[in-house]
C-alpha cells in the first residue's frame, strides 16, 4: 500500500477528510468528551497491559487508566526485579489489586498487549512475549523498531494476533503533562500516528484510534508500521535530535570565532533556536520566522537558509538510505554489544554546554535574541527533512509531525530547559546512538561547506530559498494548529 | 586460517622469519638485488595486464615494467574513452606496441590481471572481468574490497583462476617515488602484504612475492584476503585518514580556545602531527616520541594519552564492527547511488585549513614545535588502533604497516606538504566517505569526553599509560625499521 492510497474505516469514531497541500488526508480529532465512547472502540478487551516503566511507559499507562474509567483494566507488567516497580506503584499500578505484574503474566492474561519497553530489552524478549500472547489478542507498539528488527531477522509476527501502532509524536513527559493540561484545555496533547499491521479481529482500526484518544491525542493520522519507522529513526538522527545539536554547535563556534564572547555566542545559537525560533514556529509556522525578521535579518536568513538547505539534504539523504537499508539498525545492536562491556560516557560536559548552564541560570527569557542566522540554518535544515520525506512519499501528517511539531512543541522546549547535550544524554539508546553518530556530521558540514559558501567572494546562491514561500508545508502546518489548541509546553 | 598460522613456501626467494613480540613471522625481504629471479617467479607468466590508472595503477605498472625489464610484457588496461590514456601514453604505454589496450581485450590477453580500479569500477566490472579471465590465470588484488563485495553479494572468485594480493602499505604516489629512491638507496620502498586466496597453478605464492618484490617493497609479510580487507578499510578510517583529521580539529579548536593565534594553534595540532611527531615515530618509534620530550613534556603527554587512547578505541571498536558487519561497505554503496547525482564538496575551505596554508606557507621546517599534549592525544588514538587489532588476531607486521609506517612514512608526509583536509579530498572513494564520516566522530568524542577529563577538578587517571612503556608494539616497529633503509619520504 502506498501512503498516499491510505484510509481506513471506523464504526466508532468520525473521521473527517483535512485537505493536506494536494492531497486529502483522513484523520481522528481526539478530545475528552470522546472517552464516553472509549468502551466501544475497546469492546471485548478486559484487560490492557502496558509491558515496561519508561517515559513511554508510564506515561501511557496513567492516560489509558485515567481515561478509560475502568471500562478496560490497565496492568503495567515488569520484571519483578524491576526498579521501576516502586515508581509504578506510587502512580497507583500494584501488585496488591492485580494491576501490577511479571512482563509474562501480564502478557498472557491481557486481551491488548502494548510493548513499552526499550528497543535492546524488546530485541531479546520478543520471541517469549509472541509465545506468551493470547490468540486473537491485540499486539500495541509505539514504533516501528519491532518490525525492522524483524525485516531483518527474516521473521515476522503471530499470525493469529492483530499488530497495530499508536505513536506519540512527543517525549513521554510531553504525552503525560499535556495530557493533564487536557484536564483545563480540551485537546491540548500530543499528535499520534496509528498504524494497523495484521488485523484478524476485524475491530483493530477501532482499538488502535481508541488507545490513541485515550492517550489524548489531538488529533490521530494514519500511516504505515514502515513509514512510521522510517520516518521515526530518520527524524530523530536528524532534525529531532542529532541535526539540531550539530547546528547549535557548528553556529556557536562560528560566533565565537567571530568574536562574541561564549555566553552570546550561546544565546545566538541554542538559546535562540530552543527558545523564540521554536515558539515562532509553533505558534505561526516555519514561515512566521521569516516573516518575524527586518528587511536586513530576512536577507540574512534566506542567505544563511540556501547554505544550510542542500547541507541538510546530503545527509538526511545518507540517514534515510542508511535506514532504509538497515544498516542503522544493524550498527545499533552491534553497539549494544560494546556497550555491555563499556557504557556510553556523557556529552554535556564540553565547553560549549558549560557556558550553557551558566546561561540558562542567567535566563531573561524575552531578552533571548532571534537570530536571523541561527534561524536560516534551523529551518533550511528542518526544510531539508520535510523535502526528504515529501521525495520518499510519507504523510504530510506524518511528516508535519515528525519533521516540525514534535520538535517546537515537545523536544526543543525539553532542550530550551535542560540543554541539547543533556536531552541527547538521557532519551533512548537507539536515539542516543544515531544523534551521537550524526550531530558531528551536521557540524562538520555546515563548517565545511556552508560556512565558507557565506564567507566567500562569491555572492551566494539562494536558489534553494526560491522555494521557501510557496512551499506546501506552510499550509499543511496551519491545517495542523488548526486541529489543536494552542497552549504552553509543559517541561518537567 | 587463523592469521597466526600464517606462513607460507617459496621455492624462488628466500624467507626468513622475523620475531615481532611472542610471535615469529614469515617475511621475504626485498631489494633490487632480486630482480634478477623475477623471471623465475613469474614463470608461464607472458603478459601482466594492469587494469586501472590511478595513482595505485600508474605506480604499479612501471614499477613492474622498470623491474621485470621484458621477461614479462606489462600492458595497461583502460577504456578506449579514458582520460588516463594521455598519462599512460606518457609513461611509455602505447597502443602502437600493444602495451596500452581496452580493458577486456587486455584480460583475455594476459595470464596475470591486476585489478586497479576504482572500489566502485570494481563493483560494475567484476562479472566482465571474471568472464574474460583465461583459466587457469592469476587474479591480483591491492586490496581486500572485491573480497568484501563478493561476500556481501553473496557470489566468489571464479574457481579456475589464481586469486592473490599485493598490498603496498602506502599510497600510489610513495610506491612509485621510494621505487625511484631505491635506485640510489637499495631497499628503499613502501612495504606490502600479500594474501594467496586461491592457488590453482601451485606458482601462486611466487607470483605473489615477485609481484611485491618488483614493486620495491623492503619486506613482504603475510596476510589473509578477509584481514587484509578489515585492517585496510578500518585503519583508513581510524589513525590514517579519519581519526587523524579529526585529531587535529579538535586540538586546533582547543588550543584557538585557550587563547592562542589561529596559526599558532595550526602549528601546535596539524603542523606537529604531520612534521616532528611522524618524523621521530618513523625514526625512533611511539616511544621515542616520548623520550624526546622534558619531564613537564611527558607528564603532559602521559596524561593526554591516558584521556585520548579510550576515546579511540571506542570508536575504532565501533569502526571495525562496522566494518566487519558489512555495514561500512553497504554504505559506500549507497552513497554511490547518490554521487551520481550530487558530488562531493571539498572540505579543505573551512576557516582551519584556510589557516593551515598560510602556516604552511610560511612555514620553517625545525621551528615546528613538538607539542607533548598533540603527542599524547594522536600516540594514545594511534595506539588504540593497534590494540584493537591485536585483540582482533591480526599479524604484527600488518598492525604496524597499517597503523603506523603506513601513517608516518607516507600519507603523513603527504598532509604536512598539502594539509590534512586536502588529502582527504584527492584519496579514493571509499576511504574518503569513510574519512568524512569518521573524523567528526573522534573529534566530538575527543571534545566531550577526553578533554573535559583534563580540564575537570579530578586528577587524570593514567591507567591507559601504564601499558604504554613495555608495550609490545615498540619491539616490533625496530623489527621493522632493521628491514629497510631510512630513507627521506618523497612528497610530490
Amino acid at each position: 500500500m502506498s501512503q498516499q492510497d491510505l484510509d481506513f474505516e471506523t464504526s466508532v469514531f468520525e473521521k473527517e477528510y483535512i485537505t493536506v497541500a494536494d492531497r486529502q488526508e483522513a484523520i481522528v480529532r481526539g478530545g475528552r468528551h470522546l472517552f464516553g465512547v472509549l468502551p466501544q472502540a475497546f469492546e471485548g478487551v478486559g484487560q490492557i497491559g502496558v509491558i515496561g516503566w519508561g517515559p513511554q511507559g508510564s506515561a501511557q499507562a496513567q492516560n489509558l487508566r485515567d481515561s478509560l474509567g475502568g471500562a478496560a483494566r490497565v496492568v503495567v507488567g515488569l520484571r519483578a526485579d524491576s526498579s521501576s516497580r516502586e515508581q509504578a506503584r506510587a502512580a497507583g499500578f500494584t501488585e496488591e489489586d492485580g494491576t501490577l505484574g511479571e512482563v509474562l503474566d501480564v502478557v498472557a492474561a491481557s486481551d491488548m498487549v502494548i510493548l513499552l519497553i526499550s528497543d535492546a530489552a524488546m530485541a531479546k524478549l520478543y520471541p517469549e512475549v509472541f509465545a506468551a500472547l493470547k490468540p486473537g489478542a491485540t499486539l500495541g507498539l509505539s514504533h516501528g523498531f519491532l518490525l525492522g528488527h524483524l525485516t531483518q531477522s527474516n521473521e515476522d509476527f503471530p499470525a493469529d494476533v492483530d499488530v497495530i501502532a499508536v505513536c506519540p509524536k512527543g517525549m513521554g513527559a510531553s504525552v503525560r503533562a499535556l495530557y493533564l493540561q487536557g484536564a483545563e484545555v480540551n485537546g491540548a496533547g500530543i499528535n499520534a500516528s496509528f498504524a494497523v499491521h495484521q488485523d484478524v479481529t476485524g475491530q483493530a482500526t477501532d482499538r488502535a484510534l481508541g488507545w490513541s484518544v485515550a492517550l489524548g491525542a489531538p488529533y490521530t493520522f494514519q500511516t504505515t508500521l514502515q513509514s512510521e519507522y522510517l520516518s521515526d529513526i530518520s527524524g530523530e538522527r536528524a532534525i529531532l535530535l542529532g541535526a539540531v545539536h550539530g547546528v547549535v554547535e557548528s553556529l556557536y563556534r562560528r560566533y565565537h570565532d567571530l568574536g562574541m564572547t561564549a555566553e552570546e555566542a550561546f544565546r545566538r545559537s541554542a538559546e535562540s533556536v530552543t527558545g523564540p525560533i521554536s515558539r515562532i514556529i509553533s505558534k505561526d509556522g516555519i514561515d512566521g520566522v521569516y516573516r518575524h525578521l527586518d528587511e536586513d535579518g530576512q536577507r540574512i536568513f534566506a542567505e544563511a537558509y540556501s547554505v544550510a538547505y542542500p547541507v541538510g539534504v546530503e545527509l538526511i539523504e545518507e540517514i534515510y538510505d542508511e535506514v532504509r537499508s538497515g544498516n542503522e539498525l544493524r550498527s545499533v545492536v552491534l553497539a549494544g554489544e560494546r556497550l555491555e562491556h563499556r557504557p556510553m560516557g556523557k556529552i554535556d560536559q564540553s565547553t560549549m554546554w558549560r557556558v550553557g548552564q551558566k546561561v540558562r541560570a542567567d535566563r531573561v527569557e524575552n531578552e533571548i535574541p532571534l537570530d536571523p542566522f541561527t534561524a536560516g540554518v534551523f529551518c533550511g535544515v528542518m526544510m531539508a527533512q520535510i523535502d526528504v520525506l515529501i521525495a520518499r512519499g510519507h504523510p504530510y501528517s506524518e511528516i508535519a509531525n515528525e519533521s516540525v511539531i514534535e520538535a517546537v512543541d515537545s523536544l526543543n522546549p525539553y532542550m530550551h530547559a535542560r540543554g541539547v547535550a543533556y536531552m541527547v544524554d538521557n532519551c533512548s539508546i537507539t536515539a542516543r546512538l544515531g544523534a551521537r553518530k550524526w550531530a558531528p556530521r551536521f557540524d562538520y558540514l555546515l563548517t565545511q561547506q556552508a560556512f565558507p559558501a557565506i564567507d566567500g567572494d562569491e555572492p551566494v546562491d539562494t536558489t534553494p530559498f526560491e522555494a521557501f514561500a510557496d512551499h506546501p508545508i506552510h499550509q499543511v502546518l496551519r491545517v495542523c494548529a488548526g486541529l489543536r489548541p494552542s497552549v504552553d509546553i509543559f517541561v518537567a
